[in-house]
């Protein structure tokens, strides 16, 4: 049995924040301290590193769920399915909805029924859970809808990564420049017969949880006059980049010679977007495991500059759009092999190998 | 290949809570209206309803992930496995980390990372994810595993529920005494062979989430005074009652057909334990689909009289004391055929049938 994707979708938010609308934030660093840079020369420094120029933050009347279910109902449009007929909807997340202005997150009842019901979904059997595994969560999710499908449980899977970053960042933090909010959706579909051999070929999941842990955490806001019960996504930018760049390429590796694919048919990698030079350097540490000095031009297709780091939704937006060919100068066609991958807070990492 | 259990642990927490700690608390009803009850009256009246004399509260140092890093540690050293053999963690929860006086849900990183790095797992092959599915989270954990042992994914997998309700609650609503904190664990792993044919022999999913999505939820507080901005667990009681009623009985009809058992041979009914009543009730409407007038002595192990309903952690809580021996009048012998079933947010409902 092979899974199949039949469909895709994504939310991204109206309200885009370009990077001169943060040159005039007090930024401090996490020792307390206001930054002195000048705004205008930070927000430049900040673009050269990260490659982010703009990001979307959801509109307040707009949570997670909500942009799930937007997202959700177009890749089902996309699939040609009857939304009656899905066995399982997982949405990945880490913050739950989170109301504007406000710091619970809410997951009661989970974001998967909430989303069900917005798509009147009636069906008992279409069975709705929330999966929280960091941003590499929607791939996780992916893997599960996959296990599931082998096993021969379900045959219709919604999949699902939807995150309102904007609502859980700390504004006195540099950091907070580079997420931003958003939404996307497969189907999973079984199939006993595909052209080419098409489907999911193989996956690889990890786990780091020694001192990987402290990497991405919550913690207390940089401003000396935030309120210290609050707390906001916190990141050990330097940490997480070191680590990234020691596990990813060899996650990745792991994938491919799972499902015994060479690196050489690959032809696009969807890397979860965190930060531009940080996903190159993945790439080319990858590259190099096999021998090539760089990687090839055009194998990294990439948003991140208008969209920023939306967590779990950065792979299904970009997969959405390199699939309707919305993204210039990629495109994927029948029987082309490529492979996902993404690393986040746990520190978790998952790679999927899958041909068109 | 089959999924068996091979080891149970759980952690009750220390501070106990009686009815009698509630009896000069201060109640409101729904339309913010003080119920002017006498309170010895109205703690009576409840533990008539419900069953539930007592409940268990987290020391103020101890958050769900501590907890179920305990009852993780009780079910490895119960299986004697080795923990770098575990190649899946599953944390259920609903609220993730809660500190003790804030009201911010914390799952970054996951509670399952946490309980993964406290029990220090080197190994990353060992997945760590969380999973939210309401109560019935900590069997639908399971019932994930099962998928993935029965797929030739992972061979051993624990599974685990932990809430700390207690700082979710709105103290003005009667309905807080309902709730306790706890953690439940077990240990499951895959087998080729088994003695009396034992393992998971079936299990059924179901998500409601029409209406039924309103039945519980986070909302305002009771108490005129309370921070608006601030929301609490809240249940539709009559609504839950009625729509468990109504489908958890034939949901549990449903899994015994799915796996061709009668219920005759049904030697315990582990049912989430949210209120005696509701309980007692599902479980005598269950064998009334069989033709039964009613359900057998003694089928139906509990324990909410004294750890109240600690969310995902009942069933696993209960299932290891009776397992242990450890809950007078009730034991389990090898061979012996079991029901578990649950219902709670979502909503959601599922059940599991296993041989010891």
């Amino acid at each position: 049995m092979q899974t199949i994707i039949t469909g895709t979708g994504s939310y991204i938010p109206g309200e885009v924040r370009s990077n001169q609308d943060f040159a005039f934030v007090e930024f401090y660093n996490e020792r307390r301290q206001r930054i002195l840079l000048d705004g205008v020369e930070l927000v430049g420094k900040f673009e050269q590193i990260t490659g982010i120029a703009q990001r979307r933050y959801a509109h307040e009347d707009m949570n997670a769920s909500d942009m799930a279910a937007l997202a959700a109902a177009a890749a089902i449009q996309d699939a040609g399915a009857d939304p009656e007929t899905i066995d399982q909807l997982i949405v990945a997340h880490n913050f739950g909805d989170v109301a504007k202005h406000t710091c619970q997150s809410d997951a009661v009842p989970s974001l998967a029924t909430r989303v069900k019901r917005a798509l009147s979904i009636r069906n008992p059997g279409c069975v709705a859970f929330d999966l929280i595994f960091g941003c590499p969560g929607w791939l996780q999710g992916l893997i599960q809808a996959d296990a599931f499908i082998k096993a021969g449980i379900i045959r219709k899977c919604l999949v699902i990564g939807t995150e309102t970053l904007s609502r859980v960042i700390d504004p006195s933090d540099r950091d907070s420049m580079i997420y931003s909010d958003g939404a996307g959706a497969v189907v999973l579909q079984a199939a006993r017969e595909t052209p080419a051999g098409s489907g999911i070929l193989g996956s690889v999941s990890q786990t780091h949880a020694l001192n990987e842990c402290e990497y991405i955490t919550l913690g207390h806001s940089y401003s000396p006059e935030a309120d210290p019960q609050r707390r906001y996504l916190k990141m050990q930018g330097r940490k997480v980049y070191e680590f990234a760049l020691k596990t990813v390429p060899a996650a990745m590796k792991a994938c491919l010679e799972a499902c015994t694919i060479n690196i050489d048919q690959i032809k696009k990698i969807f890397l979860h977007q965190a930060n531009e030079k940080m996903d190159a350097a993945i790439v080319k540490a990858f590259y190099r495991l096999y021998g090539y000095e760089e990687a090839p031009c055009h194998i990294m297709p990439m948003n991140i500059r208008e969209l920023g780091n939306s967590s779990v939704a950065t792979i299904p937006t970009l997969f959405d759009m390199v699939r309707k060919a919305a993204l210039p100068g990629h495109r994927l066609d029948g029987g082309d092999t490529i492979l996902f991958a993404s690393v986040g807070a746990g520190m978790n990492i998952n790679a999927i190998c899958y041909r068109m």
